[in-house]
């Protein structure tokens, strides 16, 4: 009888947050899914907008008392069982020697479209020119630390970066980085070179200022066809991913609008793809099946739901990820500033759910 | 003797533009395949700038005499096989009693929330209310006769029309139009289906006015995950598909950011599947076989590549596609204002390159 009721309730029954996050993203076995979402400390919570009155984005980034509590905002709000450091994915990029404003997009005063001025571009230590985002890191890991909730870091990757440098500016379709891609390779490779030197340096030096798990985001490499993906962006995610310190940290890799390109996100050897909310989770999750876990993939635009409606969709979603190994439960892309508050709470209430039902790995 | 030279040539290698095009689209065996550019009467020909100078697009679309001359050009200077009527997705709209501004995207004043607004929407007969839309493809018709120049005429998709009309002008995430997806969906369904109506009743009478081909553009739909365009978009696409005088005029559909849709798009019975530059061509073709034929997929910042890359391009975009029954060379979105002419010239040229190498159906 005693058996029988530990088969049903096995040891993961009383696993913390962090277990349970670094546990879904190796696969082994969990509870219950965990739960965060991208961009949750966001515009759409009044307290955030509050502490940000008055302040510029780049400032707040830099104010490490602000950003702790900005980052500790969704823990408490709504419910989030992860928290990401508050940053951008820019802000390494001006100790670089690239000069970056926000209107309110990342915009470069002078874009580079030459290998002169990536020849220029320094890789400083992390830690002396952004000392911020690992002071960030440590208050947040010490906070938490009673709570067992993980913190995630984070960096932008290079083709995401390079897109903006070399465009100046966010685009519909990066008519400028394209046409570098087809009439000036070499630049092009060369400035992907320097800021993958730049992401693996500063990604491991958050790993040890205590981010349990980072997360890579290229928002614009879903832009390729999966032939120009797989020259241009799966090379630089691999490389990343073999030289992150990934026995501490695991990797979650994030592709905007990647639903054509699984199988080079795969290959790059990440620990969990994060795949927006195009992407049909049921076979995103039996094609990847052992070989990664997986994120997401919630529309943001759902949590406009009723609370019913949202439980049904995190349940949904759930059991459609179970042929992966691992599943952590998060959007399909950033909550948007118009996303009712209770719509929130409701989604990491659906994770919790999840665990009172059907025990995963049981 | 002349047994065997029959084979190697058959009687198709004397087709004319307008077979050729059709024969495409039905899956009929053809020489090669034809060619045109989506956006090909555009901003990169200097010809353009100068018939647009000081008007605006409106007014221009209006004005038979220029449009017909702006949908000659791309015939006359980069070689394109086939015409396409010049006009614009929001050409039949201000006559359903709303109104409509370019800016340069379309912005409409009173963004439609409620089913009141639905049902003041008005659908009078396109003859009477765009008169010129097919007074431009009856001159074409006559003036290509000789040349035996096909002909295309366009309608935006419903779920396209109706992102703006809600949402109120183009969106990186179209927040309104999913809020009322996911809030008050019999406003969205009412909606679509008034515009299906408008649409159906408008692409027939360009078939009417001489159209050989109509190209449906959806290129919001891709926002909407397997799921949810499985639900809004499909139904749409297969009521138009079924009532189009399709004998007369084969029906293209073009999904933009589509490669998570291809199965959807199959399941809608258009004759064509045009793709954008993210879809694998090869897989796709396998994946269509002898159920549809395809168009597309070179990314337009490809033609910023040397004449003889661009032929290297569309060789192999020709290649992939042949499992599909049918192939219409085209690029995977709207020709870019930076596009180099002569990039453009290369396009067209290597298509008809094809029919001297390798004759398709033979």
């Amino acid at each position: 009888m005693n058996g029988a009721v530990e088969t049903v309730r096995p040891a993961v029954a009383t696993l913390d947050p962090t277990e349970r996050l670094l546990r879904s993203c190796r696969g082994e076995s969990v509870d219950r899914p965990p739960v965060w979402l991208m961009r949750q400390a966001g515009r759409y919570l009044p307290e955030y907008r509050k502490l940000r009155e008055g302040m510029g984005f780049l400032e707040m980034c830099q104010d490490v008392e602000r950003a702790v509590e900005a980052s500790l905002q969704p823990i408490q709000l709504v419910g989030s069982e992860a928290a990401i450091l508050f940053s951008d994915i820019f802000t390494p990029i001006p100790a670089m020697g690239v000069e970056v404003d926000f209107q309110p997009g990342p915009t470069i005063a002078d874009p580079i479209r030459s290998l002169e001025q990536i020849d220029k571009l320094r890789i400083p230590d992390p830690r002396e020119s952004t000392p911020y985002v690992f002071e960030i890191l440590r208050v947040l890991r010490a906070e938490l630390a009673s709570a067992r909730i993980p913190v995630l870091g984070f960096a932008g990757a290079p083709f995401t970066l390079a897109a903006y440098l070399v465009e100046g500016k966010g685009s519909k379709d990066f008519a400028a980085l394209k046409r570098m891609m087809y009439a000036a390779p070499e630049v092009l490779r060369a400035l992907q070179s320097r800021l993958t030197e730049m992401v693996v340096g500063y990604l491991n030096a958050q790993i040890e200022a205590g981010a349990h798990v980072v997360q890579l985001f290229d928002t614009w490499a879903g832009l390729l066809g999966p032939a120009e993906y797989r020259e241009w962006v799966l090379p630089v995610h691999a490389e990343i991913a073999a030289r992150l310190e990934r026995e501490r940290a695991p990797l979650i890799l994030y592709v905007n609008n990647g639903a054509h390109v699984l199988d080079e996100m795969l290959e790059s050897g990440a620990d969990v793809l994060s795949l927006d909310w195009r992407v049909d989770i049921a076979e995103a999750a039996r094609r990847v099946g052992d070989r990664a876990s997986l994120q997401g993939n919630l529309d943001p635009c759902a949590l406009q739901q009723t609370r019913e409606e949202i439980f049904a969709s995190v349940r949904r979603i759930s059991e459609a990820a179970q042929p992966a190994r691992g599943h952590i439960l998060n959007l399909g892309h950033g909550c948007l500033p118009d996303t009712p508050v209770e719509g929130v709470r409701a989604f990491t209430d659906a994770a919790r759910a999840l665990g009172e039902e059907q025990p995963r790995g049981a």
